[in-house]
């Protein structure tokens, strides 16, 4: 059987369809099909505002689930998010708020039942680094809060653009290893800093608190991590610091020995910040590339826990949702003293191990981030500094993964360059350096995986039709005569050359070693075109080329399975009349049979050689 | 057969041959295999210096030739020449400098023997309006000079450079499409400019210029194209334009009516200018960026023009040789006059139909330049400038490639998309972002293919052992229970995500499918790996999720053909553990062939099936 060429599609057609493949992959309209319009709108409302699909049928059983794990999150919320507002240089008080408006946003339109929401170290790195390179956030502190809800604007706007373009993409570019090397680097950096804070203290001869912080490091990153029945040790230590630290300051007032304290706290909940978004500022192109590195990093790390966790629990997360769902959290928590909050591994992990069932879990935390806001505040002025550094420092060392970069390095040694790249240009230059680092060592294999495509020879594997790779199956035997050449990519502009120069090279390494071994002279080259998945017009230039020297050195050009998009460009190219469609063939045993057919005859009959040599050349 | 994993390879050794894969796919050291020291020495000389090499054999015949064809490019370089300059904004007589010592280099040093070295009007145009931007070429005329030489100067660090460390991939970025694109831009954009200088000409109502402008422009562009056996017609229009304006300015006297000419140009040779090299200057940053962008159009204009006229004659150009030669020829002309040279298309095609046959053409040409420049100079005194523009405007027109620009749009539609922007880009933008947009549109093409890899579900070819894709080959039949998907490309942290979502969506659609018509429900998922080339660490987690959401759906997932690589990989990652060594297989052939033995297994003895799942999963 032959390879016919496929018939032309319409180019809007075609064009269309890969539109549609390139942006939505999950055919996210499937359960539109033929439906009633008022089911179509229900079946819209839910798609878009997912709590309405889930919400009939939430149960009591769950809410009693969902009570329980959102109240631990709450009391891992409300020291972390104190700490890390003061790790991106804000007030502690804004932590708060963050944890409680934006946890409401995204139970009503996430798709993860296990993200507990709240602010992320990275990010709280990234606004204080960005944003404290334009302006000082202790001489000009009314600005640096403008500055970093705007970002969180932005933040918030690019990733719901994300989701409603359908660019998910984009967030992939952010591999599993740069994401691992660059937290790694942000944590090396994050801990340095907050070193400070600690050995500051030390001077002041407090022991209490380093007891405090060396059990909760001891605590976290031994137990947490090695059985999630203690997970409550690690849900509850920080809670437990603040309260020990906050009472031994209280006690011994040591904030009137140097030891530095929170200070007063205003009760109330978030206030407005919409006349705070600060687009007319000259900072403004700071604040967009803010809040861009910021959102992709957050969205990065949110939808990756959200995805780890629902395989665990066998359902699934829908991608562009979630960009929506965390770009609208940072919207609206922009306007209501908010900064950048995603899905934070460790909040997450908390909420999972306590039981939860859905996202109620989130609006329990809120509530109770609301109860701390209004009634609450006034204990934690008493709360040193420096247990929050250590809060800071302990979730940093859990950041930084050494096993999954050993795991790396075993695994893939390109994927370690990128990490360890990753790690390197965030510790030694800065966040945005080592991400584009990273980024573009990822894009480079890529794009060299295109411009050097590896080609194989082919072999019969005995007593079989198989053809496979010599290299890979060294049991698999040369057909006499006849060179079998496998391409292993698409062939584009940038890799026509190579394949030329690789291809020729074959050929006179297959003659050389004839010409030693003094078997049959070689008369064909076949080419299976099996795993070119697409050409370009430099590489229908580059087969023509092949052809006019295999022609010239009296050897007979052959193709194999050409796909369908492959064999329409070759066929309008001409290149199919050129090499004769007779010399196309679905299988390499076929062209081999042919091959050898032709071997054959010209053995027993050198006139027949020269007439088909004649009719096909 | 089983497909076994491949036993692993020392680290360095892999890296070493993937190095060498990559920058030397020619194996230019194959010749040097097992030969003495003496031997090796020669070698090595004729290697980097071709003319060692070809001079032994060169014979009166070739002389003869190439004497003919030489003198016939010198009619062609005097004015082109100078017309070059003009355009680049460069006293007339470099342009002749231009055609003296870099023909004598290159004949040494390249490995083409039908390139015609000078200067082209496309890094002409460059030189101009990136230099231009920062100096008054009128006002400033001395600095200018030495920023032209300075940038031609890292022109030549940039090329040789490339070809000494085996980096001509990057050339190769410039597509043939994009170079259709950039090259018709750029003529369109020097017409323009160049029309003042003709219609200035009209008002003083000189129309024997106007009607020699009009003939060259006719016999240029129609005849030329055409019959290549008028190709002296296009060799002799320049010059005979030249002479003819020339005579006609001189007897009417017309330069005293406004009509401008050349005026004085000196007698002598090439001056040396190693100390007008302008490191020193401030505007050092705008040489180098013009230097490098200038130098990889030239070499890519240069390379393409030598391997094309190569593969009529069927003999193989060295790329790296070619980068290296290209690269001295500048480095040595921007210390004697010379500015930006490479291999202009219309020359070598002349110097091709005039018969030449050795590099000795270029030498002859540049003896017939050195004799200009010793004793002719003064004839150019009466040369209109009118004349020079009407032979830039005739060179341009013939870039003015629309009829490729139709083709690519029949073949690709993508490649005609990059042509156009590159077009767009340089006649509306600069020739800089012209070309900086179209290899970032190529780049994305490369990117989305690797990000968004076509899956195919395949089928078997009725009475055969083949499976191919349905889609390609619609007599192709579902194997009942069983769904076979074939992935075309390699497994990155770019496309992880959308295969997961895709394979997945293969299985609930091929699910609905099977339950809308009632035949026998899914059991089996055949992942077909051949054209799997790569995988990373994003990847084998993607098939471990696969694995996972599919035995949650109690279905089987079967691996057909991973290759080595591949192989390797998920046996390190225990996904082979995982997944069971027996669940593997060489071809979809056996895994249909296991899968239905199971099914038929169940359907007569469900105890069997249960068993086996239990066994497998």
């Amino acid at each position: 059987m032959g390879v016919a060429v496929p018939p032309s599609r319409p180019f809007l057609k075609s064009f269309k369809s890969g539109l549609k493949e390139t942006f939505f992959p999950d055919d996210p309209f499937r359960q539109f099909k033929n439906q009633p319009p008022s089911r179509k709108i229900l079946l819209g409302l839910q798609y878009f505002v997912p709590i309405f699909e889930w919400a009939p049928r939430y149960t009591f059983e769950f809410f009693k689930a969902d009570l329980i794990s959102g109240i631990t999150i709450a009391s891992l919320a409300v020291p972390q998010g104190i700490s890390y507002a003061n790790l991106a240089n804000l007030p502690p008080i804004i932590g708060l708020y963050s944890s409680f408006v934006p946890p409401l946003i995204y139970a009503m339109l996430g798709t993860s039942r296990d993200l507990a929401v709240g602010t992320v170290a990275v990010a709280s790195l990234l606004i204080a680094s960005m944003l404290g390179k334009e302006v000082n956030p202790k001489e000009n502190a009314e600005l640096y809060f403008q500055l970093a809800i705007t970002a969180t604007f932005f933040a918030g706007v690019f990733q719901a653009a994300l989701g409603l373009l359908r660019l998910g993409f984009i967030v992939e570019l952010l591999s599993h290893a740069t994401i691992v090397g660059f937290m790694g680097g942000a944590a090396t950096v994050v801990c340095l800093q907050q070193l400070k804070g600690i050995l500051g203290l030390v001077r002041f001869t407090h022991a209490a608190d380093l007891v405090s912080v060396m059990r909760s490091v001891f605590t976290q990153t031994h137990q947490s991590k090695k059985k999630p029945e203690f997970f409550w040790v690690s849900a509850m230590a920080p809670l437990t610091s603040v309260i020990l630290g906050s009472l031994l300051v209280y006690l011994t007032h040591a904030e009137k020995h140097g030891v530095e304290v929170i200070g007063h706290l205003k009760k109330g909940l978030n206030p407005l910040t919409i006349s705070d978004l600060a687009f007319g500022s000259p900072y403004l192109m700071t604040t967009i590339k803010t809040g861009v590195i910021t959102g992709i990093v957050a969205l990065a790390e949110g939808i990756a826990v959200g995805r780890s966790f629902a395989m665990f629990k066998n359902y699934q997360t829908d991608g562009n949702k979630e960009m929506i769902a965390m770009g609208m959290m940072n919207m609206v928590g922009s306007c209501t003293s908010c900064y950048v909050t995603t899905g934070p591994f460790s909040r997450s992990a908390v909420n999972f191990n306590a039981g939860c069932k859905t996202a109620v879990s989130n609006i329990v935390m809120a509530m109770a981030v609301m109860m701390t806001l209004l009634f609450l505040t006034p204990l934690f002025h008493y709360t040193p500094l420096a247990v929050l550094s250590s809060i800071i420092i302990v979730a940093m060392l859990g950041l930084i993964d050494y096993e999954a970069a050993i795991h790396l390095w075993k695994l893939d040694k390109f994927d370690f360059v990128v990490c360890m790249s990753a790690f390197l240009g965030v510790v030694f230059a800065s966040v945005e350096i080592g991400l584009i680092i990273a980024v573009s060592i990822s894009l480079l294999r890529v794009l060299l995986f295109v411009a050097r495509p590896r080609t194989f020879v082919l072999g019969n594997i005995p007593n079989s039709a198989i053809y496979r790779s010599i290299n890979q199956y060294p049991v698999a035997n040369n057909v006499p005569g006849v060179l079998i050449l496998q391409i292993d990519a698409p062939i584009y502009f940038a890799s026509a050359s190579y394949l030329r120069e690789r291809i020729l090279r074959w050929i006179y390494e297959e003659e050389d070693r004839l010409k030693l071994s003094g078997e049959t002279s070689l008369q064909y080259v076949i080419l299976d075109m099996s795993c070119v998945g697409s050409i370009d017009t430099s590489g229908i230039s580059m087969l023509e080329e092949v052809k006019k020297i295999v022609d010239t050195r009296g050897l007979k050009l052959v193709l194999v399975n050409p796909r369908s998009e492959v064999m329409k460009k070759l066929d309008m190219s001409k290149f199919i009349e050129n090499i004769g469609q007779e010399w196309i063939y679905l299988t390499v045993q076929e062209a081999v049979a042919r091959c050898n057919f032709m071997l054959q005859t010209c053995k027993s009959n050198p006139e027949a050689e020269h007439n088909s040599k004649d009719n096909n050349v």
